[in-house]
């Protein structure tokens, strides 16, 4: 297993602890985490705090030159937010747990140039198809619908 | 003036005077604002802040119903997150400032159908122009350069 994923895993496992939808992602420069994060849609009362949107968050400001040097590990394939701030920082490489429970924008990064690839990760598929039948309503709002 | 526009352009001018990037937007349901929002870049040391996504993130957790029949008002064209985050959402209408001093997304929003208006608002272009030929650096931070 992929160290930096499974620290995705942990955050999103946090997420669902503390009450939330299990989505985890932490940004990496030079093999370090320097952000991570978890969905916090429900702890915060948030619309935006994704769970890469909180880890870019928690990274705090950085340079371009830092995130143009990074990689994305996400538990989900990102949706059309997170993929936007993906774009907007160049970051170039996006590693995802899963994309089987919900496909984002995929298609749109690597139309960017943004190298994609897809973990297709057990504990990933799992937290999520069990979070979609526990409490759909919530996932429903999670992407907008 | 719309008086929704210039809600927007009191929001980014309130950054301003807090010593941010000043770009506002404001989040109309039914007439009604139901979030506004600045830029909070520099106020929060925020990687995501932006003046449309603290418009949403002021709005609440809101219902898709909400989202499908409101409409985003900014003061400038908005970047590829904030554009994520209005396709994520399915605001069908945005009504943009400016996108003289810099554009955004806004045929990738034209291309999922949200209506976009470009208004081409003078204070919204002095406010920007002024600001970019002040602080160069921390503008383009905020637009991953």
């Amino acid at each position: 297993m992929d160290k930096h994923l499974q620290a995705a895993i942990e955050e999103a496992k946090k997420g669902l602890q503390e009450g939330g939808i299990p989505i985890g992602a932490v940004l990496v420069h030079d093999d370090k985490i320097i952000g991570r994060g978890h969905n916090r849609r429900v702890q915060k009362g948030s619309a935006i705090l994704h769970g890469e949107m909180d880890a870019l968050e928690n990274a705090g400001r950085q340079a371009a030159a830092i995130y143009q040097k990074s990689i994305l590990y996400t538990t989900l394939s990102p949706c059309p937010m997170c993929t936007g701030a993906i774009l907007l920082y160049g970051i170039p490489k996006v590693i995802i747990g899963e994309n089987t429970s919900f496909k984002g924008e995929e298609s749109l990064l690597s139309d960017h140039g943004v190298e994609v690839i897809i973990m297709d990760d057990k504990q990933c598929i799992d937290l999520m198809a069990k979070f979609m039948e526990d409490q759909p309503a919530l996932w429903n709002e999670d992407i907008g619908k």
